[in-house]
């Protein structure tokens, strides 16, 4: 080859800010806050209190490739230190403040940052594991001067810190393969693990996810990501939004309904995106207040299926195009999204809805996907052969922090641990977790696909569906239930539903009623239920 | 800094093509040719023939960072041409066939290419300068076998070529800082200049191009470029458009309105771009046959300022939105584009519109504009006040092909040679070339606003404006002027016309009626002008 004579500069985190700042300054950052009024601000005042936040973490003793860590909502403050963290070649590492103390002393350990930024909220929880915080030498909470608590742990007031300085200050040019954030996955077993994004990684993945395949954001939007901050970085909306030139409103830790349907009215929000729970609390205010929810246009849902009730609602009742979004902490995180396409909207609006509200969405330039047996040969992308789901591209992981090797093969293909299909139209469908599948003669059952149809029978609450040891089927399906309060249902109600809507193979051995287990994430504790019943079958 | 852990993968061109067919394998690509009928084709084939065509290349013994070069007009070939070269690590020298003799040899000595590939219609120049060529071994005529003429090149016929290859190959991993093409820009001064585009610079321009700010193209966008494949990759679109799943559209040479309107309203263009000259050819042919412009949405003009009358015929009469596009080939080439905002659409419908035809564009992610004066110090965003315009980012230039030194100083800034403002919305406007603004008495006069408003005078077909040195004031403008055919028209009518809209001290010292020259890419050629009235305001 002969070397390219084109500028090789860094692709680095903070030019979002600064393009942002630039070219939208006047750009509004719309923020709630734990006991404080909601915050107005812009891009370019932004701007100046990253670089006001840069210089206080110097004074703090924050060098290039220190660890800062977070336990905080979705607020400009949280924001700043998206781009003041990275912007000195620092790393931020987002803590997710719902997992179990011990998971977050775990993180903590393990990323070891020097300095910790929390919300208010979590005074008691940083209070209570201070003490078995190695590394930690610096607590600052995200507050004014007026709502600040110092606290047995002596916090310092970000505000404070930020008056301190003065505007301006010229950011280190930053390698773009630098790590810029450490987000950790949680899953049911082992402890948790870190994905350490680059800068090159998210600002690449900020350019994809803006694409029309996937967000399409342009400089009219208004975003609000529901998403966490700290769950592997709302999507990368925090980058997106500004990359576009969006209006940005931060929710704070507020998603109930009505607090929802505040910020959506009054900011003119067009954009959001969230896991079912909070759209279904959502749906449920607007049906009970009869309010219209303004300007919003797209609401995109990830985290689990989306209920198909949920999409119909938005779009039939209130003109909202709900997309579908598939994606893990190891894809910066965005994998696929349900976007159209003209191949499936010939097929006419009916076939175009069932197609992205059923499927996780279609593939995007910047990330690979193959769907593969167990000898690792491509199965047909016919929409019905499933297979494991792998993934490859410049956001998907290499390696997992401080492992000792690659979490990728060699080809760069990272094993999702997901079941999936690819169909004729680019479209894919999770249909399990690897470990959950059930393997029943040789042939697969989607423990996924009985849940979704188990939990449309009356009465059912949650389904959870578990493959367990059987002597001669290898494993057979058992469908946890637990009912809602008050309901009557039988075993026998349970059944009768299943019988037309299932394959007579895929019927489960068993049907128990009892509570499900969940995880700190509030996903089905499936390890759990397996260990509950291990026997339950082995006398079939 | 630590490193991040996210895949290294490299950013490269034929991954723009793979993503196409795979995840929009049927979208068509539909190319008129020479001398043959239209061809139908999609991005799944158009891959299988780039990897014919790679491997015929490599049989013709080009081998990474070998030049390969095209005398091609806008087809399906020339666009495989696109992925097959740069694919194999080697770089495509697309040269503009409608250069001078002298330019077109310098440049293929320069660039020193093994093959060259080229349409039919230039098998006259490629015989005459054939002799010239010194490095030259292969001669390839984009030809089907019907259609193929050896001539006295003994040219190999291009799908006789691909026919003798079967489709699969396993593309190599090429280094993303690797050179892909080589474009060269002709002044009006010295050689034509190479920049030599890298693997990494083509994929982030693509992505960068595809956001809503510039032409934000989705999956039912059908992309037809009217600028030349050999013109800076056609503003790039042979890359937007498959990284989109937009069905392509290539007219060939056949740039006139008929031949234009038959593949727009046949084949459901929605957008489209090029000079302006070739849309007054559209627009002529529209009002002269009462048709309409089918699906078309979005035209987007560049190479020189839009005519206000162009934009408000496309919008008042046919309902296509007009954007204005500012590049050069120094920036592969988007710098800015004309897409309105919140803040622009805020001031109403015709401030609107006034904004984005009368400027070139706003400021997009990827590309930093400043705008300094002599000084280098930045002068105000104002709208008002104009300096040297200055770039910067990932898809600018660093070096000219072969140049002992850098094109961009130690921070990565580029003096495009354009006088320009910048404005408080992020837009800018280019107000002249730096060695055509003249510069009287201390203040500047911009000679493309004095043309601009000139040619609105009834009977002037072309006008140009120079500055002649000139013994108080160092310059004064002159105007020439070309009439119209017939026209009769004294120098007191264009005083006349001109006295209202100028400020009395840019009034031209004096007004010429001659034939105005242009260079070979259709430019008014001002040295000459200069050169020919050299000493005319000597003696005021």
């Amino acid at each position: 080859m002969i070397p390219g004579l084109m500028q090789t500069r860094q692709l680095q985190i903070i030019d979002i800010l600064a393009y942002a700042a630039t070219a939208h300054g006047d750009v509004e950052i719309v923020s709630r806050l734990v006991d404080e009024p909601i915050a107005r601000s812009n891009y370019r005042l932004i701007r100046a209190r990253a670089e006001r936040c840069a210089k206080a973490l110097l004074k703090l003793g924050v060098k290039s490739g220190d660890r800062v860590a977070t336990l905080a909502w979705n607020t400009h403050r949280h924001f700043e230190l998206f781009y003041a963290v990275p912007g000195l070649g620092a790393v931020l590492n987002t803590v997710n403040p719902r997992l179990f103390d011990k998971q977050i002393t775990f993180i903590l350990n393990h990323a070891e940052p020097r300095v910790l930024f929390f919300d208010k909220t979590f005074l008691p929880l940083v209070e209570r594991l201070a003490p078995q915080m190695r590394t930690v030498e610096t607590f600052v909470m995200l507050a004014g001067e007026k709502a600040h608590i110092a606290g047995e742990v002596e916090a310092l007031c970000y505000e404070t810190l930020l008056a301190t300085e003065d505007d301006g200050y010229a950011w280190p040019t930053v390698d773009e393969n630098a790590g810029a954030f450490l987000c950790y996955t949680s899953g049911t077993t082992g402890d948790p693990k870190g994905v350490l994004y680059s800068q090159r990684a998210v600002v690449l993945h900020a350019m994809g996810s803006s694409l029309n395949s996937a967000f399409g954001f342009d400089a009219f939007d208004v975003v609000m990501p529901c998403s966490s901050l700290f769950h592997a970085t709302a999507w990368g909306l925090p980058f997106a939004a500004p990359l576009n030139g969006c209006k940005l409103v931060l929710p704070c830790e507020k998603m109930d309904g009505a607090s929802l349907q505040e910020l959506i009215v009054e900011e003119g929000v067009t954009f959001s995106g969230g896991v079912p729970t909070i759209w279904t609390m959502y749906l449920a205010h607007l049906e009970q207040s009869g309010a219209k929810p303004g300007e919003l246009q797209r609401v995109v849902i990830g985290g689990s299926a989306v209920p198909r009730a949920m999409a119909e609602a938005f779009k039939k009742k209130y003109g909202v195009q709900v997309l579908q979004i598939w994606g893990m902490t190891e894809t910066t995180p965005l994998g696929v999204i349900a976007t159209p396409t003209p191949a499936l909207a010939e097929l006419g609006e009916e076939a175009l809805d069932e197609a992205i509200w059923t499927r996780q969405g279609r593939l995007q330039f910047g990330i690979e996907l193959r769907i593969v047996d167990d000898d690792g040969n491509d199965v047909p992308r016919d929409g019905e052969s499933s297979g494991a789901l792998l993934v490859r591209g410049p956001w998907t992981i290499q390696r997992y922090y401080r492992a000792p090797s690659d979490a990728a093969d060699s080809d760069g293909w990272f094993d999702t641990g997901d079941i999936a299909t690819l169909d004729q139209y680019g479209f894919m469908r999770i249909t399990d977790r690897k470990k959950d599948v059930i393997k029943s003669g040789g042939e697969w059952i989607s423990s996924i696909d009985l849940e979704n149809i188990a939990v449309g029978c009356a009465g059912v609450k949650v389904a959870a569906v578990v493959g367990l040891p059987h002597p001669k089927w290898e494993e057979r399906p058992v469908l946890v239930i637990e009912p809602h309060e008050g309901a009557s249902l039988s075993k026998e109600d349970v059944l009768r539903y299943l019988e037309p809507r299932v394959a007579k193979w895929w019927t489960p051995d068993a049907v128990i009623f009892d509570s499900v287990p969940l995880t700190a994430t509030g996903k089905i504790d499936k390890k759990v239920l397996r260990e509950r019943y291990q026997s339950l079958l082995s006398n079939s």
